[in-house]
C-alpha cells in the first residue's frame, strides 16, 4: 500500500475537510440563534472561526471511517472536540494573560473575562450534549474523563510552576493533559460512535496519544530551535517563563555538575532566563538534548503510525494514508 | 391526606437529606482522589462543603420518588446538580467579584482566579458525565439546555446591565436563567430517570419552574424588605446596583407620570441608588409594589402546587408533603 503522502496533498485533504467541518459548525450556531443572545453568538462567531485546521474533529471524522462507518453525522460529532478545544482557549487565554490568538485578539481580550467565562461554559455543555447525543454514555464517558484529565493537568502545572526539578515523566503527564488527552479521546470516541471493536478503539486510542505527545514534543523543541518569521513567535518563550521542556529536562539529567549548575543558576532566576537564551541552547547542544528531545518525538510518531497497522483494508486506504501524513507532518512542520 | 408540614419538620427532613447528599458527594471525592491533584481536591472541597442546603440534589431524588423510584443511585444522580451549581458560582464570583460566600472567602479570592475556573470546569464535566451516567441520553439533553440557558441568561444579564427599562417579561426571563431553569431541570431530571410519565416529567418540570421563580422573587422582595439581622446583608443591594426587580418593573408600570420620572431619575443616578433607598420604598409603597409582588410569589408557590395534584398515592404522600413544603416554606422564609 502506498503510505507516502506529501505534504502538499495532505494539506490540502486537510483543508477541504476543514471547511466541511467549518459549515457544520456555521449550521449549528444557525440553529441556536433563535435562542441565543445576540452578544453570546457574536463571542462564539468570533472565537470558533479563525482559520483553525480543526485536527481534533478530522481526526474523530476519519477514526469513525476507519473503524467501518461513513456518513455525515461523524462532521456533527467532531465538532464537538472543536467546541470544547475553544472553550479550553477561551479559559486558558484569560488564565495565561493572552493577549492575542492566531494573529487577532483573544476572546477574553475583546469582549472581557466575563464573556470570555461564560461563553466557554456554553461551549462545554453544548461539546457535552452533542458529544452524548452522537456517541451515547461510552463516548460521553471518554470524552468527560479527558475534560477532567485536562483540568487535573493544569492544576498540576499550576503547582508545578516554581518547580524546576521536573522530572520527564512529570514533562509527560503535563503534554498529556495540556495536548494528548484530547487527541486520544477524539480518535476513541470517533472509533467508539463507529461501533469499532475494542482493538480498533484502542489502537485508536493510542494514535491519538503518540501523535498528540509528538506534536507537543516538537512545539517546546520549535520553542528554542524555530525560526520567528516562520514559526510567528519569538524564541525562548518557554526559558523565558521557567517552563520546564524536553530539551532542558533531558539535558539536566545528563550535564555534568558543572553545567547542570550553570544551568539551574540561569533558570531560577527571572532576569537572566531571558537574558541567557543563547547560552542555555549552547549546554543544550553540547549534550546533545535537541537531537534527543527531537528523536523521543520520532520514536512516538513511529508508536503512532504502528497503531494504525491493523487497519489494513483496502476500503480504508485513504483514511489511512491521512492518518499516517498527519503523524509524519508533524515531524516536518516548521511552525 | 394531611398536606400541611410545619417549617421545623420541612427543615428537619430537608436537613437529614443533605446529609446524606453531602455524604455522597465525600464519597465521590474519595474515589477521585487516587486520580487528582492535591491542589484540585482543596479546592473542591472547600467549594463544595460550606453548609449548603442541597435543595437541587433534594429536588432530584423527590422527583424520582413522586415516580416510583427509591434507590440510592438518585442520590448520586442528584449530587450532579450540586457540582453544576457550584461550578456556577465559583464562575459567578469571579464575574460578580464576590469577596464571601455563604460567610468565608469566596473560591476565586481564596484560590485564585485560575484555580476557580478550572476547578469550575472540573465540576461542569464531572456533573455532565454523571448526568449521562445515571439518565441517559434523555436527562442529558435536559441538562445541557439548562446550562445553557444559563449561559444565554447571564449574557442577556450582562447587555441589560445598563438597561432600566427592563418588562416583567424581561425579568422573568432572567430569574429562569439565574434559578428556575436548573431548579426545574432537577426536578425533570429525577422524573426521567425514574422511568416517569410523560405527563408526571411535565408535571414537575413546571413544579420547579414555579419553585424557581417564586424563590427568585422572594429574594429579591427580601431585598427590599429583609431585616438584615435575618438575612446577613444590608438591604438595598439591587436598588444601589441598579438591579431591575419586580418590586420596581411593576411600580413603574403603575406609577403616575412625576412618580415614575423620580423614580428614573434616581436609578439612572449611581450616587442617588445608593442614598435614595427610603424615597424609592415609599414610591413602591405607595402603589402596593411590594403586595403585588409577594401576591406573584404566592401565584407562582400556587401553581407549583398544583402541579403535585397528580402524584396522590399514599404510597409518596411524604414525598409530595416535602414537595409541598418547600414551596411553601419559600413564601414563609425571612432569610
Amino acid at each position: 500500500m502506498q503510505s507516502v503522502v506529501h505534504e502538499e496533498s495532505i494539506l490540502g485533504a486537510v483543508k477541504g475537510e476543514a471547511e466541511k467541518i467549518d459549515r457544520c459548525m456555521k449550521d449549528d450556531l444557525d440553529r441556536l440563534k433563535p435562542d441565543l443572545d445576540d452578544l453570546l453568538l457574536e463571542v462564539l462567531h468570533y472565537g470558533l472561526f479563525n482559520g483553525g485546521k480543526r485536527i481534533r474533529p478530522l481526526l474523530v471524522i476519519l477514526a469513525s471511517r476507519l473503524c467501518g462507518r461513513r456518513d455525515d453525522d461523524a462532521y456533527r460529532l467532531g465538532v464537538a472536540f472543536e467546541y470544547l478545544h475553544a472553550a479550553t482557549l477561551f479559559h486558558d487565554d484569560i488564565i495565561d494573560k493572552s493577549e492575542t490568538r492566531r494573529g487577532k485578539q483573544s476572546v477574553y481580550r475583546k469582549f472581557g473575562t466575563i464573556a470570555a467565562i461564560l461563553a466557554g461554559d456554553f461551549l462545554h455543555a453544548k461539546a457535552m450534549a452533542t458529544v452524548g447525543t452522537f456517541s451515547g454514555q461510552d463516548g460521553l464517558t471518554v470524552f468527560c474523563k479527558a475534560t477532567t484529565g485536562m483540568v487535573d493537568g493544569e492544576f498540576m502545572q499550576l503547582r508545578n510552576a516554581a518547580k524546576h526539578n521536573l522530572s520527564e515523566l512529570d514533562y509527560y503527564h503535563a503534554i498529556m493533559g495540556k495536548t494528548g488527552l484530547l487527541i486520544a479521546a477524539a480518535c476513541e470516541v470517533g472509533a467508539i460512535f463507529a461501533g469499532g471493536d475494542e482493538q480498533s478503539v484502542k489502537a485508536l486510542r493510542e494514535y491519538g496519544i503518540h501523535l498528540g505527545c509528538a506534536y507537543q514534543i516538537v512545539d517546546d523543541l520549535l520553542d528554542y530551535l524555530g525560526h520567528s518569521e516562520k514559526t510567528g513567535k519569538a524564541v525562548g518563550n518557554d526559558l523565558a517563563e521557567g517552563k520546564m521542556t524536553l530539551p532542558l529536562i533531558l539535558t539536566i539529567n545528563r550535564a555534568n555538575e558543572t553545567d547542570r549548575n550553570q544551568l539551574m543558576q540561569i533558570i531560577e532566576d527571572n532576569n537572566a532566563r531571558a537574558l541567557c537564551f543563547g547560552e542555555v541552547c549552547a549546554i543544550i547542544a553540547k549534550y546533545g538534548g535537541f537531537e534527543e528531545t527531537r528523536k523521543k518525538a520520532v520514536d512516538a510518531v513511529e508508536a503512532a503510525l504502528n497503531m494504525l497497522g491493523r487497519f489494513s483494508e483496502k476500503s480504508v486506504g485513504l483514511e489511512r494514508n491521512l492518518l499516517e501524513g498527519l503523524a509524519r507532518y508533524v515531524l516536518a512542520r516548521e511552525k
